[in-house]
């Protein structure tokens, strides 16, 4: 934050920001921000010339929830990752992410586990890459898990990329850190969930043949090393997902989109 | 390749290209190119002020051969080793991967259908990230898919980015660029294929009550955008991924996977 506001500046009605990871950007995700979680919106910056229903209807929504508007002539990212952003003539500075106590998390998960329910997580073991982070907290919260839980370290940062890369769902859907991720599993087991570990070991069982009708959590590895061997012995049965061809893994968020939403298909079409 | 998409832009009408080793420049260079392995030209770039016979058999030669030609007001190169490169107004980027012609991936998937296989093909059309690119080539070759068919405009570049992302499935599976992909679907229709768009509508068939077991093109449209309207008139069967949430849509490459590795299961948990 100090870095970013020593490189600010203004130059000639243009607004110059530093891309940081405080950032969200993007007229959907910052409407998603607003409209979710707006106390986390510090400054929403935005060039006036942007007309339309959507523009007009974010600056009102802004302004009814108190969060402060900045209109530039023109918005300028800099830093090394900013020519990859489009950020559409809008940016949002968000205070860290609200992210949910980890036993609250559990309390919440042990409570439908109660009620009989099968509530379902997913676990990213030191998933690095935020394209990836982001899109699997999007494919979670649209085939209905009801958390996800990161590992502290050796983990993207929830920022602006995986908030872009979740689509908004990084506001919909709760979501823990934990520093000790093998001792986080023995609370979630005794909180009743079974833990299912992906791997991509052949002599795991398949997804397809596997019953998740269970209060489950779901863990996947990060990009190339996996689940860690510690995290790996708290899993109660490893799965795999069938494979054909040549390589030996898919993307991190390919793989635990093809599980979560076998997991939705069995969830609506076997049950009895 | 990553650092030329960034570093890459159109300012005033002038096309800055950063030197890279999958450029190739200059009229003779670019025209044997053209000559001996246009499958490999994914992008001919040139300034519109050129003239002269040299120009007119190259601009007639790229169109003969399908080549996307790209023309400018004028061209930079950039970059350390720029300076010394005298690329007499054109530029052509090369893929190190050789594409299939889309006649002969068309007689391929023919010859399996007569043989009474049900081959499987994915079918991007306009997928401009080169990282969802390179997983969907990725997931297809995983999931058995015999061969994927891109369209040439508004498409990611089968360059470093999609290479890396496909994790070397860019050279393990059929890949076909064509121009026109209502006409091309049309072609792989009259080959046996069945065409299962994959859209958001959640008026559109479950993925997971469709039954696959045909010889199939499957769909998928860029991000946001979707599958275009004329595209979506020859598909026979629009699709969709049953989702919950507040979110309308999916990653385009966790979406693909998703069809992809359910056609998988279906392959091998349901023949009778």
């Amino acid at each position: 934050m100090m870095q970013m506001e020593k490189t600010e500046g203004r130059a000639g009605g243009e607004r110059r920001i530093k891309l940081t990871d405080d950032l969200l950007w993007g007229i959907h995700p910052v409407t998603a921000a607003l409209e979710e979680e707006a106390s986390r919106i510090t400054e929403i910056i935005l060039q006036k010339d942007k007309k339309g229903g959507k523009w007009e209807k974010l600056i009102e929504l802004g302004r009814a929830r108190g969060v402060k508007l900045s209109f530039v002539s023109s918005l300028r990212l800099t830093g090394p990752e900013s020519a990859q952003v489009r950020h559409q003539g809008i940016v949002a500075r968000t205070s860290s992410t609200v992210l949910m106590p980890f036993a609250e998390l559990v309390e919440k998960f042990a409570a439908r586990v109660r009620k009989g329910e099968h509530p379902r997580l997913v676990v990213c073991d030191s998933l690095q890459d935020p394209h990836n982070l982001g899109a699997v907290i999007r494919s979670a919260h649209a085939s209905g898990c009801s958390g996800v839980v990161l590992t502290r370290e050796r983990s993207a940062p929830l920022g602006g990329t995986a908030a872009k890369a979740s689509a908004g769902a990084i506001s919909h859907i709760d979501i823990s850190q934990v520093t000790n991720l093998a001792e986080s599993l023995k609370q979630l087991k005794e909180a009743g969930a079974w833990v299912f570990g992906a791997v991509k070991d052949s002599s795991a069982q398949s997804v397809f043949t596997t019953d998740f009708a269970l209060p489950a959590c779901i863990v996947v590895g990060g990009e190339g090393q996996g689940i860690r061997p510690l995290v790996r012995k708290q899993c109660d049965i490893l799965v795999s997902i069938p494979m054909v061809g040549t390589l030996d893994s898919l993307n991190s968020s390919v793989a635990a989109a093809v599980i979560m939403f076998e997991i939705l298909r069995q969830t609506m079409y076997q049950k009895q």
